[in-house]
């Protein structure tokens, strides 16, 4: 578009319409726009592929009904992570679709896009449940259909085996485990799609709340598992559901 | 298969065709081949999409010529990595098609698979090629085709903006960086694909040996990105090709 | 000062109008006290450039009042760190002159300096707003001329070029960013100026309570860039304001 | 033992044939060899089951040689670790009934004991052998009959799978692993028999040695796991040879 | 078990009682109650030696409760795990033969089994004790004899030789100590059965919430101890009963 | 510069000297330059104050000396670090204005810049000195007048109280320390002018290579102090030399 | 005293005022008082000095006050450390002759013994008072003279050189400091006795809990310190008190 | 001896015999002087107790003779730590007292001080001896009397009780080991007089070069324990000396 405006502004020149003067300043113009428009991607479509999220941990419930409010006139759905009890009622006031989701703290706010492209999350115990969910909600928001397979840590490990069958049918995996952290690199050894892992700071003692699941999965004898940090289970939807739509869009 | 194999079965024991001993043993067999069959995901298909590789590091030259004789067998195209010069060039002697990578130690026994699906490698320094050629040799012996763009770190970001479009158009960008580890993070936060993150042992003092990079890259602000273990370039590039593949042959 | 002393006692051994004995006390007196002087700097002028300040953390409001009096009293402006709101409204009725910035806690007494030189503190989340503003108070209570860009961290990286101007004619630029801490680097890529970089606890996780970005800091690919502790925004302020000090003196 | 000789002593005071002061002394040199009896276990037997054995890493081949040729004086098999080949050449001069195991270093001098009691070694990969075999030789010299099953970790389950009734039917099942050291925890889930755990310093990166491993281990999801140092072949193979005994032996 | 199950099924087909659809779908059925089967270890009898216990740290009483009543009715004994004062209470009133160890928070619901072999729980120090009664309870409830020796730290090591004939008269030994954590291989020096070391997390400083015991126990001098995760009482129990009860079952 | 070619391209335009499509591709490769311009800080002037010195740790002398060439034809000086002998004795055949210093590996090709602001760079102990080399050469190419005071570590204070007039004369102290990392503090203590801190990886044992003087300078008691990384004198050496430089061009 | 117990004994032997049977009795429980004895040192005297103390920490104030009741019992004076006040003021109303120490939470019950030998506690800051209180009154409670140098750390270094020549006349330097911990090797370069360092907790970000500090204090540049567990003030007055009535007795 | 040379100054200014310009230069001369002076404590006796040691690791054999030299010249016994054959068969030529010790790597020159006050040397196993032996020297090198007791460790405890007795008539207990590090906490429990430990570098795994025993020693549950830096012999043994020599020259 911005060559366009270059043509159409030289096109002046060569016109005599615009002074030499005003010809620079517009070009100047254009120039620190264009690295503006290099970043937003051809308009309206957001730059990465999302709008920012609310990580409500350390704001006030007024702050985040303020911001709430201004990100949701330009998009259709809007989440929030890690949100008290509190918010979600304040929020519900204001906001009539509005979805809370009390294990993670997420919220969703407006109508939930059409899905396309499985994911699956897979926890090892009850205790990864929140991160989980907060995987799950994130991916959704961005139009990934959820499959959840809560507590199928290795320690049984027929509960997995009783479940490969649909990972397999996933376009990305995200296992969430805490403690031993083995859950996904078992996962990655019997399935061809992308794993992507979340280590839990779910544990006592040696886990050192999270670095020894992180420390497994990063060592995952088998090929295909990427990681993620400590609970962050927004981080493992965000990039499944970038995969997924990668996917479904081809 | 198997659910015809057991009709089969139960068949010929209505027909009176098998006795119960021997019918309970077929079953019992078929049970325990069911499991294997389960990982083995339909017969000559690889179960997670690609043969194991041969790390050369801790074997000898002559065990490295008799595991790539075998491989070589059932694969048209076996990758190595972290082979010395000397083994390269005995298995040159055995495989007219061999192409060595000398600056990571890989090498390619056989054709390489037609290309499809853009996977970019961005390094953010020169002493980071090594680990970035692992990963783009490990990526096209996956049938990936890979670009390259090499030492194109923040410490002068204009190099990296300069290259914003191409690195755009991607399946999937791998960020190699030691040190600061910052790059992966800054990409991520202009395109909308996966980025995995290799963090490199690169550098001295407090990057401890590519901890500084693993942990920079496990915090990056901008989401979207995954990370794989310290100078894992192997497993960055087979992720890399595992989601592009799943994105071509949707 | 102490070499006219000293010619002065000698001159007096000469005419004999000191005793050996008095002479030899009068000279050892004056060695202990050039030790002191030594230290003191001349005088009235602080030794290091600036009095302590009362980090409040681990004192009780009464302690605080009795301490900020007594040092009020040789000092025009007085800084306290860490302070709690109850802390700045006991204050307040004891000095009429005080500003509370509540975010950090910072509290300062009487009047400020006259400014003179540019100190940018960059902050690159809401959340390091805290510290960022811990450095501020600092760099203004001795004589900087602070302005503050905050909230432009390097996931969305165009924030940050549309200030690089500004930030290009400071004498100092300190920069605040916990998570992934890539913020100082770019920056130092981008300015002639140097660099602070205050690594804050913020995030979660591998963030280890700040230790991920400390040792981003340390490693910055771009060179220019000078560390403190984790949270630590007074110590940047404080050597923000002797740089630019140092500066403006000449 | 020593309570007869108390009674004696106090008889001969009683009897008169002792004096008071002789009788004190005999009395206190009983009480201080008393302490060296507790110590020593009634004579014969080995305080703790086992001789020590002979660490070869910081010893010259002559002092081996002189300390191996002491102990096999009073042992019928002596056990050497982490001997080199050269070692293994000059002990075979002097020792005809030598066993040198290269891949670990170990060495036997004599005839091995009896075996009693089935105790498993698995090892997760190739590069595990060493201190696989470290295991196997030390508890085989402690009297157990030790089976190996090598390279079936859990990147490819289905091999672990093959081998479960057989891991089942030990009295322990000792299960090495580098990088992710998964794969005690997944037998522990699948056995009902005590697992010893042993982390090695195969890997790279985020292995930190062994450390990886280690804390997976220690958060082993299935009870039934106990952890030894990383690459620490021989302390598994001691405390496995340790309870097999004491199963055989009841 | 399920064998006959399988005959009767062909025998049934055979008769022409059952239709080939229906036969194939009761033996599907049975074979993935085989696996669990296959898991279980002969019928009634628990996999691994023991149904999991409930580890009530993260869940609400009444989600406590409903397991705890689910899992009651197939065991005769239930173990809980860090259980809080008022869920003691609360089951209590559901289930009349309830334990409740304060110190540990342990509670077991129903009828201990008979109890064969003997365990000894040793611990350093009074502040050990939360962390030994949840070993011994453990121990407890799955048959185990269990002795306990409190607070005979090498510190005073005269109490732990007055202690030493008893411990040597064990199957196993659990050692529990926090700070430096030298018990464990004290006792393995001294006794010949296996030596299972608890670190704890209790100390102060340097201990690192129980990193100091651990990499003290897990470098111990004498050969025979193997170590189980900080603070994890139940883990050593567990793993002391699965050797104690292989030794009295022989 | 760039906004007098702009006009060029315009005024030609105007003319109908240059088609519309010539103009518009030179205007973007004008942008394009103009990016780098940005960047380029006025032309000629390195754009963050000096170009890229060659770190010659990973390259070959062959690597090394084409580069050297390349960049002695924008730069009267040019510095390289971390080079072998072998290298300068190359180097020193091509460039005959060479200075070699063998402690840090230094060399400098050229001529150096007149000297403007002192820098002082103060060193613990002998050990230390490499490093302290290679900050003072840095400072020396980039224009600072550097002193050195090597070898007066805190372990004998007197030997820097005896030049502490010194070093308040100076625009910036570096201060470089291995072991306890005590004398950056002390030096801020008496200084007024900023401290950057160096930590070295001399030492054993505790020192883990450089971690310990880094926390302690990290953690430093008085103000003033800013932390490179451990054994970064060129970082130093640069930091202090922009400081110096902003001072002297006031 | 026990060898005239045992004297006694047999005289009654002797005497037939006394069974064998009772005799050897009366003797083993003399015996095991003897391995009391062995440990105390000739009688009265402790073992190692000096009782246990009572460390309040994790124990209930009914606790402490049987605790202390029994040990006052056979010491004329008791230590008590990291009391809450609560505690104090039930101990009041038991023991008359009780001092409480509130900032480090000391109680001393009973007559303090009559001092000999002086040992110097020097604190860095006003934050590490509780620590040197605790090392000064357990110094005290051991019969040191203590002597408090509060608030002279290094970053005003002239205050310590204030006190040097105290410091110098002492027995023992105990250097207590948070944050860098560079105090005791500034003292140990100054004085010809033992210093014993204490790092502290205090501080915040890279000072990790008092890791900082430990870490520069174990690599003290000065010979001569040793150190002490992190806030261990109780650990150092107790060495010092050691050291002092070594040298006060002979 | 400086205030007779300063009233010989001022006499002799008294006297006219001087004038005073050049009586100013020689009492600064003298002040300066008197600065060593104040740190030297009395004339010819060394500062803090001992000269420095020449510490041969980081020197050349020629820089190490030249400095033994100059140092020899004023000290009657010189002290070189981690030399080389080398080094030593060099020295030799040039001083005919000389006494290498090749285990730890100590040389002696000159003639040893009369001993006074009993260090005893404590080791756990063979590998530490080279830390031991270092101490040894050390000590003995500042006049202590010190008698070794290696390889007796906790693994074995009756070899450590053996010697109590002798232990206990030490001034101090140096104990020295690797692995566990559990030995001078046995001891300190046994003795009364202060115990200085040393953990050293020797073990493998998560010994982690030294870190765990450090921790161990820093956790030492018997008070009276001091530590000092991983494999730092010479520290300890300077610190033992200077306790002994404070306790024989009362």
């Amino acid at each position: 578009m911005w060559e366009q405006q270059l043509q159409n502004i030289l096109e002046r020149v060569k016109q005599g319409e615009i002074s030499l003067v005003d010809a620079q300043a517009e070009i100047k113009r254009l120039i620190s726009h264009e690295m503006d428009f290099a970043e937003i991607d051809a308009g309206r479509e957001v730059r990465t592929g999302f709008p920012e999220v609310i990580f409500c941990k350390t704001k006030t419930d007024q702050e985040i009904l303020a911001i709430a409010k201004s990100m949701h006139e330009h998009n259709p759905c809007v989440l929030l992570t890690r949100a008290q009890v509190s918010t979600a009622e304040l929020l519900k006031k204001h906001f009539p679709r509005l979805e809370f989701y009390p294990r993670s703290g997420c919220i969703t706010l407006g109508e939930l896009p059409a899905v396309a492209g499985r994911v699956s999350v897979v926890s090892a115990g009850t205790s990864d449940i929140p991160i989980s969910e907060e995987a799950m909600v994130t991916a959704m928001v961005m139009g990934a259909e959820v499959k959840n397979y809560w507590d199928i840590g290795v320690a049984g490990i027929h509960r997995l085996f009783a479940k490969i069958a649909e990972l397999r049918a996933s376009n990305v995996v995200i296992a969430v485990a805490g403690m031993d952290g083995a859950l996904p690199g078992v996962i990655a050894g019997l399935v061809s799609c992308p794993v992507i892992a979340v280590p839990t700071s779910v544990g006592y003692g040696a886990s050192f709340q999270g670095l020894a699941p992180l420390l497994t999965m990063l060592n995952a004898c088998a090929p295909g598992v990427t990681v993620v940090n400590i609970d962050n289970g927004f981080g493992a939807g965000y990039a499944a559901a970038l995969i997924t739509r990668k996917i479904e869009r081809k």
